[in-house]
């Protein structure tokens, strides 16, 4: 018990969930074309955990505090920087042994250690207690999470209770003494079909009269009520890839539909406190981001890997204008490696629960977003415009033309035709491509719009003491005045 | 004659051309599922030119300058400002009225008129009649072409004569008295498969050595020894799409093979050259930058109603910092379209040629290729997630889910949930799509790299007058030295 | 009549106006140390109109439209492009001759011909007389004017009704069968302590309740009740600058104070007609812009030459990362003067009044703005540091040291060291100095913020005609429902 | 002894050194009106070592590692992470304490260090005991240093021996058995005149034929044959300026002519060891740009605070699009600051020296440099145009006037006018002044162009690594093949 196998995972989602994608109705979500491999990638997760390599191993799995049982790494709720930072090398490790995110823990343990910090700032120990034995639910029974945050929204320039219908923001319809009835739809929510337990949490501050919209718990995800709808995704590899001997990673979004779905009371983490809804979603945002800011290294390290390798076999890599995009390419990396390091470093405590700097890891957010489409630019315009015309795997296995094929796209002599495909296919995949778009978009919006950050850095930032000390330099404030 | 039908213009296809796309042998493009979408796409241009309406055939239909015949006005040689400007008007109304563009005639008569120009500087009276005598044969049997000009390159830092083998540069293998032979291979050839002739211009300037690799002709798409392999395309509408009733407008580029193909001397306009291989690669480069300046401006006019429609359907039309994202989208649409303008209006003459004023469209077009991503990045930004998580058509019309689709994903309230999704899946073409990451990588690409551009924009400027300018200023220079 | 002498100018000054800078009052701004180098470079274009060369003079000298007399060519109201070109052509040669701006007619007539303009719309026959009358009387006296438009302003974030006191806004406090009295301040008033006659337009739209701000007019500069309160300037050349054989050209703002200061009715052009306000402050905003972007370029020229000259200097011509630096350089140029030049071709007609294409002049100012700063830290990078420590002339001089100067601070061996510093001089002038700092501001705040572009940007586009291409992209609106 | 007193200082600059400024010699730089506040400046930190707060004296002065003796914890030699944080916060604490940078230890002990590093490279022990040697001389004697890096480089494109004349690069010119004779100038040398000793480090890298110009020594100031060729500065406080109680701090740059200079071998740390000649640049400039982002931090938070201060002033403080803007104020000083902390948190050894992270020091002086401009123009556009043509305090001064003033210049009702001119004074030293904009210049070029820092950033990043991923990931290695 503890660490579950990946037998155990996949057989716990057949559940009798409510899984919609493309239209068609899926009984088995593990077995289908596309949700299979999000099941595949998170399971990858939970075959990881189950390694011999003592060093995966102890990274992987953690004791339990108290009782000193195996338990998932991700469940330990972070009291220091140095568990921030095992966060960092946890998630770092587990995109580049197994090709892809098991997203699911870490956005869950997001949504639980915000709500654990503001359960103890609300003053009502039950929610505290309900979120230390949720925890313990998840910690026993190895389970993957995921955290439904964004609500539909309809006119996003009116107040939930403004809106055509009262539904665009989930909220409570009833309550009684066993628990409550929500309303809604949470929406872009990763890795949801594959998913045991839903958390939820608020998408945004809550006012007076949205008390009943200021509403955070979680549930298993086959509750009757919940239906998800899915988005399609690429599926597993085509004839006409060049690809490697491995699965496609995936991750899919769903929106969730909450259709009058009961939730006991000890699943509740808030309801109605709307004067803490904002502190939650804040809470809440910088935990993601610095998960954000963690799993993007890996991936942004592949694609810079991309555009060195096609300079080099473009034949480009000694090119005065091509190093200078690439010293672009790594500057823009390695920022973000420093700046996601840092906020683990410098971390501010919430009672006894670190929380990322949330300075930092917006501004670490805010690079990587701000700065994503020339972070592309960069490796379209390194890798060519064959990036958009190369020809596909069949092509190069029809006889009639191969020959053709394998003489006219050689680029730097030590390189073979059919290593440099592989490349260009590679490079496609991440700036050529559906799933190369969708990233942009993900980038934009994911963990929270850039106009999102900017608010919270112009929040976290010590703009009082500039002026201080602007003032005290200008002679309006004595020399003095101010400490140092 | 002189104004084919489009009946009489797929048949033309039908001529023995050899073409490939994924593997697969096509026998006839017209019918095959991804390239008849661009014979399509083509054919709207010859069914437009039949048109009643009198003031669309006026701009598509031009009198021969000799005979009268009605020819299509792309076959007009451009003398003036006038013709330049209707050359973009005549781009314009092709795609706002089909919804594609029927690109082939522009990019042929881009290489014609640019080696007529040249030819005339050459001395020799031959290169110029060829030109002209395969001008009247465009424009007696109203031909389709494609413009070959960028070579395979290999390794891009040597030079044609240095690679591993001769033949990534297309070149001159053979000659006698009836014609040459040629070898190599064209790349990203756009519309190829879908034309009539092929037109050849050098991909870059040639030295001494390289006089073989100095060769330009034309010469028809069946000919003996070429090979067409295509780029696979997205095909029609699926029915995952909410998508408007016509076709799909798409061009398919090919890599065209010449394996030792024969090019009689009528046919040839360019061969061993190599002093002026430079100075036709550059004037075509001028007139195809100047074609795309134009297409590009009703692309983005699409894509910047997306934007505005989107900041409405999710209630954001009158938020502040949306306002000032619409400002910047403008901004970009409108000074292409003015610096587009302003090329043709203030034109160079190459003898009796008008060429677009080279500076100004090599300007618009950095302008166009170097903010295209933050323009994509605002549209992304604008529209939200939803446009990378999308339900799609199937799920709309799977009565079990369509009603929640319908009650949640409503926008602002003056606007049906249906309408916001036929807008969310055009939107998503553009910028969430393996379509809209292809146009990114097309718009650093396609009609040279920005580093060309920014080579041709110093070659352009006045750099002299503005040190003579600045040595006035600073006294170097006395005051009356410099004339203004 | 008609052409004054640059003496009957200078006399005409001395006419008891109040004028005060850092502290002191000037009894006759012609002498004064800082005041005098603007009155000489308004007189340069004086001096100017009264050359010989025919060719100047043409330019320059225009007839009376009625009377044939000859009158400066800024006193004749725009009707055609050809017209607006002429300013653009005038504004050039003048800078280029004079080395600085004789700016003042431009600016005043940028302020009476939207004066003119909204007159008829108002309805009013006698404003549009009053504005007649005082254009015959600035031809007939040849008259130098300023042009007073931005208020104080006082709290930004509050309406002129809402502020401290009712004075931050200029405004009406009393009217009798004569006049009207006005008080308040205008203030960053260029050239105004030289000006003949003080032109007033509002500085923003104003509400119902805010008529007593809706307020134009024009007044001589030496009125009871005027004072002129002048920024410092840098003053005449010192003897630790290397400089050309000329005087310095600069221009001085003020701030003008209004003291209840009386203005007769046939001056008045507009009071009270606050739905008028906007449309009077955005008209002028457009001539202004456009004369802005007229005068922009030489400076921009002179400036981009010492960029080019530098490179030289220092041995850098030739260097790949220069080169790129040099062709962002001249693209910032070249951009804005193809807008320039667009915005006088594509004029929008007022009446009979030809106003400068409002898109078009608004994008080109935002060009200019937006990336000036950019523009000078390219050529900050060119020169190198030693704009920041070069010796200065007194060094030079200096026996002592002056063999080291000349054998240490050479660059390439083609030029003298003395050649090299003079160029850096030149070059610290307009990016290391008071001065440039000054230019970084002013091109933020004169003609108007970014802010302000932007918003006309905004409001001149299109966005109704992308919105219903991309609807009719998408299905939503049918294909043929939209004329192209 | 260890710590010297302000007064025994100044008196130490009484040594016959050989000054000019503006083609004047300055006989004693302490009394001198520019020199003299560099000499105070210097002082400050003198002055504050001998304070009698124990936190800042402990901050200030450190035990001699050996003897325990009291000594400037400057002269501590990086040993740990911790000894990185505390030169930047003894840096922080010096500017913002004394107002200014008492730069010259910071500098002197950035050349001492990666000598000492170096020195050990090289495996000649008398190197490494004459930089051991002369760092005790420094502890004992607290003495002050410049750093004399630069060289002036002729003509930029050439080798230094293939320069016009071979001084262009400082050159060993004789050697006997007690030391080198040196001919060259070292140039932008801040503090320079102001220094007791003077360390010298090659510029670049140099090559086997350039084994003369690998030299780097320390010499004393005074000592025969050199010259300090000073530029000018802005002086003290004039009457025309609103400003603080406290006199102004700034440092002078110098031009250092070594007109055959003597240096005995003791004081030698390179001679002709041109294989090392990089590696101590590069050494160098990590320890300095490292020294860099930490001064820097102080001075943008002040400027920050302008804008913060000059938006309330202005009543905007709460305007949409100037809280975007304070928000990327606040993003660029904090992104410093971060990767500021992040070089000294991750130092690289370099035997028993700790080196701040070259990659993030580098990273982190790109980002200042690079956005620099960005910033003050945001700065200028809140602060508005008034920072360009604000009356003086003479102005204010002047009882004709200062009613006017008092009246029309105020802002926020809750500010008086005098405070706002005194921010905005203030703001126009940052933003708009001959210092403003000599600041730009140095942000680009002091401490290494950004060309050289991007260069940097490509050697110290793991292309290598990114490249194996993106292959692993490609499928061209196989999975297992790298580890992680």
């Amino acid at each position: 018990m503890g660490i579950r196998t990946v037998q155990e995972y996949k057989e716990s989602l057949r559940d009798g969930r409510k899984v919609y994608i493309s239209g068609e109705k899926v009984d088995d979500v593990t077995q289908h074309r596309v949700l299979g491999l999000t099941v595949d990638t998170i399971g990858a997760g939970y075959e990881m955990a189950a390694t011999d390599d003592p060093a995966i191993r102890d990274l992987l799995v953690a004791s339990h505090p108290e009782t000193g049982e195996p338990i998932n790494r991700f469940f330990v709720t972070p009291r220091t920087a140095e568990d921030l930072r095992n966060r960092t090398r946890l998630i770092h490790t587990l995109m580049r042994t197994t090709g892809g995110l098991p997203f699911g823990k870490d956005i869950g343990t997001d949504c639980l250690n915000a709500a654990m910090a503001v359960a103890r700032q609300m003053g009502n120990p039950q929610y505290e207690e309900n979120a230390r034995n949720f925890l313990e639910h998840l910690r026993k029974n190895d389970l993957h999470t995921c955290g439904a945050i964004t609500c539909v929204k309809g006119d996003r320039s009116k107040e939930p209770s403004q809106q055509k219908h009262p539904d665009y923001y989930l909220h409570v319809v009833d309550k009684n003494k066993d628990g409550i009835v929500v309303k809604g739809a949470k929406i872009h929510i990763t890795s949801a079909p594959a998913a045991n337990e839903i958390l939820v949490v608020p998408t945004r501050q809550m006012r007076e009269n949205e008390a009943d919209y200021a509403v955070s718990f979680a549930i298993p995800a086959n509750t009757e009520g919940i239906t998800f709808i899915c988005r399609n995704g690429r599926g597993p590899w085509s004839d006409k890839e060049f690809h490697p001997d491995r699965p496609v990673r995936e991750l899919t979004e769903a929106m969730i539909v909450f259709d009058n779905v009961f939730v006991p009371w000890e699943r509740v983490f808030m309801c109605g406190e709307w004067q803490f809804s904002m502190y939650l979603a804040y809470t809440f945002a910088t935990f993601h981001r610095f998960t954000a800011i963690s799993y993007k290294v890996p991936s942004v390290e592949v694609m810079a890997g991309c555009a060195v390798a096609m300079a080099k076999y473009n034949g480009l890599f000694k090119v005065g204008h091509i190093r200078e995009k690439l010293a672009d390419i790594a500057a823009y990396v390695e920022t973000l490696r420093a700046l996601a390091n840092a906020a683990a470093n410098d971390p501010v405590m919430y009672g006894d629960i670190a929380v990322p700097n949330p300075l930092i890891a917006n501004m670490a957010k805010l690079h990587f977003a701000g700065k994503y489409h020339d972070f592309v630019k960069l490796i379209q315009d390194i890798g060519g415009g064959i990036l958009a015309t190369s020809p596909d795997k069949r092509d190069w296995e029809n006889p009639d033309i191969h020959d053709y094929l394998d003489h006219y796209l050689g680029g730097a002599q030590e390189f073979s035709t059919m290593e440099r495909l592989q490349m260009i296919h590679e490079t496609m995949r991440h700036v050529c491509s559906h799933e190369s778009a969708f990233h942009e978009v993900t980038t934009v919006h994911a963990e929270g719009s850039m106009a999102a950050q900017k608010m919270m850095i112009l929040h976290e930032s010590p703009l009082k003491q500039y002026e201080e000390r602007a003032k005290v330099a200008a002679g309006i404030l004595p020399w003095g005045s101010v400490k140092f």
